[in-house]
């Protein structure tokens, strides 16, 4: 036990359900969850497989990036994660996967269009394709610049990280994101899940017009609005 | 025991076939089963994951959507399950998903076309897609309000509801239903596997030509006409 | 026991093996498997669910398609079944499913392309889509009738049920057959994942070229010619 | 036990790491682990079913294709496995499967375009296409030939082995390789996962642009360059 074992557990069980939810092969993905009273985040380590997992072997990370705890290397992806939790204070838990259908959107650089109900009990928003990198930011410091790729992305579509908690990088893959780590999970399978049947969609047809601001609003404010009605 | 358990033994068995099924991610979809001489139904509790359910946690509706028994909030869909069983008093159960073809489908404001002897075995029309509601309509109440509009998709497509027993609601979902809750799981499962095979039908020829009526009349009637040999 | 168990444990065995390969939903598909000396052959019976059934179940036909033994109703699909078996003697099981991509194709009426080595694996000829019955087979004996379509189309393709193992009834769905009941499903399994194949295959290039005729022939030879060299 | 009992425990470890991870239909694949400095590889044998498999089955074979040990008829595909070990000293493994999106690429004749930092962390090429073979090669040493075939679209696109790992070959179906037998397992899942993703990517928009330079340099330098920091 030490002081950051509540991170750590929390980020190794969510972790533990990327291979469960069938979002990840073998190692393409990684969990953080963060303590923003000890501006903290505990992380996947790099590499290592699922199965070889432990509370003990999340690395601790402070949100300048720099290791606090842990014996291994962090996930590469780390410095995404800090630069996001830095600015971001409401979040608790970071996720990023290369899910089949959600990575596809983001390889073919487009947004996801508001298709459905289930999109909309998410969020109001297309889900945003963010551009790719300028040649400068990747050879400066890639997974740093990621993380402002991604809330500039956000701030150029107008929209705010708790009303769109799921992103594309272009060419590369999916980030979400939640109040703690299982949420930002959710996320992610639920992003897998609309990316899958938004392209499905529009093979069914290539005209389908996207959900209509009426059924927006009723939908994401029946699950999250002041009147809402959804859950215990 | 109560005087409901049966119905919410029913539902929660039901309900449980949906993950099973493979027709849901998380808490996308519900189940209800109606006993008519009590004027009743049981239905699932909103938001509640399935791994947590047990049958005294279904919530007892009356079919003007008024609840009888049961401490937890009902599924927000409740009013179209009311709205349903008033109007249909042949039918016992109801289900509502998000299973992923089926709503690719209604994404696409698309009804599905009778392309085959396995559609056939269910029902001679295409399934039919209703479209989206008037802005009036979802502003005012709207789950009421989908209730009406698949009972009236119905009637202006000249079908009786026992003649089709699943729907697509234009850019939400399916609901299907049957005699009873068992029969409206295997109506889910069977709309979801028809409209995968009809997108991969277009796909492989987008000039595929709707099943003759003589082969409609036969697959149909060997299943369901008064002399018919399906089945032990 | 009785002079047929042996057919029954053949045929119960080889139906239990569609739902454990992901070829069925439900009861949408059914193996026999014949015992030519005594000019029968067991079948599942009608309707039953999988994990209901047992070899004693299985219902005992003769080529005639009457009933020899067996207290259920047999399958609705019998007589396409014994018109089979009664036209080609070296065939010992016949499966009928509707799996997901292999129906789509017939649905779509089209034959499947060779389009690579799998296929040419298992036959030199593209997999071939009997066209619909004409209304009068249809309203006549319809799965006799369906035996008669089966047996016409490979004819008027000048193929043998020795060369291709396989075939598409247009609208309907796939049969397969060979020496048992056996490697009938395993032929229903290849047939799938080569129908899938094929679609994602256009889908790739939409001008994707057939395997030339060396290819084929190479293949095909190497697995079933005089001077094969595959297996044990 | 016996001088070559540690390959055919590694090339049984990787055989059965094929149908575990949705690789093969029956035995629609094989996987090699050689030794070197005893100048043999360890083999699958020839139709054998994976569930049947023990490390004692392994067939051993020198680099000019001879068995050296084993009762069995090796793998039909033992020549192009020789034919690569031959040529490129450095690798341990090798696999062939028929795995559905690599082989639907490999029916396209397509190479697959490196549409994203999924693709990236493994090549920065696109996944080649070798051609189909021409109808001598083919009715001479057809399995041979193939080896060779591989080795020279390599060279034909300026690739050595090295820098990439994986190969379609035309109309028939992909290969890969690696250090070992478990890396060359580890890459034709790889494989698979990258060619389903840009078949999607190519539905979601059909003018999809291959990854920029920048990009393709970061992320393979990232994970294989001498200033790597993935992994442990």
């Amino acid at each position: 036990m030490n002081k950051y074992s509540h991170i750590q557990t929390e980020a190794y069980e969510a972790n533990m359900q990327l291979p469960a939810l069938g979002l990840v092969l073998f190692t393409f993905g990684n969990v953080s969850a963060a303590d923003s009273s000890l501006g903290v985040f505990a992380i996947k380590p790099s590499g290592v497989p699922y199965a070889d997992l432990t509370p003990d072997k999340m690395v601790v990370v402070d949100f300048e990036g720099q290791k606090v705890a842990g014996d291994l290397r962090f996930s590469s992806d780390t410095l995404t994660h800090a630069v996001l939790y830095k600015h971001w204070p409401k979040i608790g838990g970071i996720v990023h996967t290369h899910s089949t259908y959600a990575t596809a959107w983001a390889q073919a650089q487009r947004s996801i269009p508001v298709f459905g109900t289930t999109h909309a009990d998410y969020t109001t928003a297309d889900i945003p394709c963010a551009p790719p990198m300028s040649d400068e930011m990747i050879k400066g410091n890639y997974e740093y610049q990621t993380g402002f790729q991604i809330i500039d992305c956000l701030k150029n579509n107008s929209l705010s990280y708790e009303e769109v908690e799921m992103i594309l990088v272009g060419n590369h893959a999916p980030f979400t994101w939640g109040k703690n780590a299982a949420k930002a999970v959710h996320n992610s399978a639920v992003l897998e899940y609309i990316a899958k049947m938004a392209i499905v969609t529009e093979q069914i047809n290539s005209q389908a017009p996207r959900l209509k601001p009426a059924l927006i609003a009723k939908h994401f404010e029946r699950k999250h609005g002041p009147d809402s009605y959804y859950g215990q």
